[in-house]
């Protein structure tokens, strides 16, 4: 059992938080006003084990961190919840820069020569980021057996503790070992971002977001 | 057997038409110029059904051409081989809009709000584009046994007869009818292109080219 954050409170941010607390973390569901209704009607679902708190808080709170926030705005929510609260931990960035402010389908707002998840590293250079889980759905990422067959969850980052911690926090959602594919630093968070409008394009032509990727070889 | 005119000299051109020859079909690799050297030794490996030419001599000898040209310079060669060598064809585009020039890994040069395979529809609107096979290796665009278990090849077109021929050459290379999957229209060629900084992450994490993405559903 261990004490996490969850920074934000979109679908991706409530499936995370939920599935934490239930397999028995402490999770406290962080939003830009500690008088967040939706994190409050989330945290009350869960008395013995769920709270909900500005972003600081919820960083503070967590001996690991997770950002669930939309891509375009985390590095916001992250100074928010504050480089102080940040350092020195495991920071599991499942976010994707895509800006859908054009509509449908969006832009990625970082592209070719960056990433967010370098950006996030680079913004907070003692929080060791990890990039995972930003290539499916929410569902799939907390019941990867949503899926049938092999499929894999892809990761990046520097720092390979942190990523051993995500491994392992993802073994417990139910992924297989062989699943959990460490793709190196987190530069290759940027084809980790990138494959998002083919994401988007699958999930159009097969009607559901009940799919993922499996790399064969 | 039909006649395919092969634009582009390169692994990918060679390949392909190396492919299309030993399966029965009459192919002419175009090149830049009509005396390029590796089209003419290519050719001379298969005296009976292999030519060379210009772009606009491949072009005019195919039922079906391809367009195995690197992607920052395809439009270039495809206006070399002419739009009406490409009318009413179909124009199976493998090219990726990869730009090398700053070093590795390469930039995309057209991303978000267009792709290289939506260019080529708007500048030949009398051709038939299909994307297709550009996310891979071309070793396993040809032989999709070099990938154990179940792998599939993406594709997008606007136009369906198109893509039941662009299926059928697909089928005739060796992949399962399942694993051929229609994306939609040509949008759909920029999830396709985007995908590349993913595949090459991939490539550099597994140390081999011969891997493929399986969508598991």
């Amino acid at each position: 059992m261990s004490r996490i954050g969850v920074l934000g409170t979109g679908m991706v941010g409530e499936t995370l938080s939920t599935k934490l607390v239930e397999i028995g973390h402490d999770v406290v569901m962080g939003a830009r006003s500690a008088g967040n209704e939706k994190a409050i009607a989330w945290s009350e679902r869960f008395p013995e084990r769920a709270g909900h708190g500005s972003f600081a808080e919820a960083a503070a709170h967590g001996e690991l961190v997770v950002n669930a926030t939309g891509g375009v705005v985390s590095l916001e929510a992250l100074r928010a919840a504050g480089a102080e609260n940040l350092a020195g931990k495991t920071l599991l960035d499942v976010a994707n820069p895509l800006d859908f402010s054009g509509g449908f389908p969006p832009r990625l707002s970082v592209v070719n020569d960056d990433s967010l998840g370098e950006q996030i590293q680079r913004a907070f250079p003692e929080a060791h980021v990890v990039k995972a889980l930003n290539t499916m759905n929410c569902l799939v990422m907390v019941d990867p057996t949503r899926v049938p067959g092999d499929h894999d969850v892809l990761m990046a980052g520097e720092d390979d503790s942190a990523k051993r911690e995500v491994a392992d926090l993802l073994e417990s959602f139910g992924w297989p070992p062989a699943a959990i594919r460490d793709l190196g630093g987190i530069g290759a968070a940027r084809g980790l971002e990138a494959y998002l409008p083919l994401w988007l394009s699958l999930m159009g032509s097969l009607g559901t977001g009940d799919f993922n990727i499996h790399v064969a070889r």
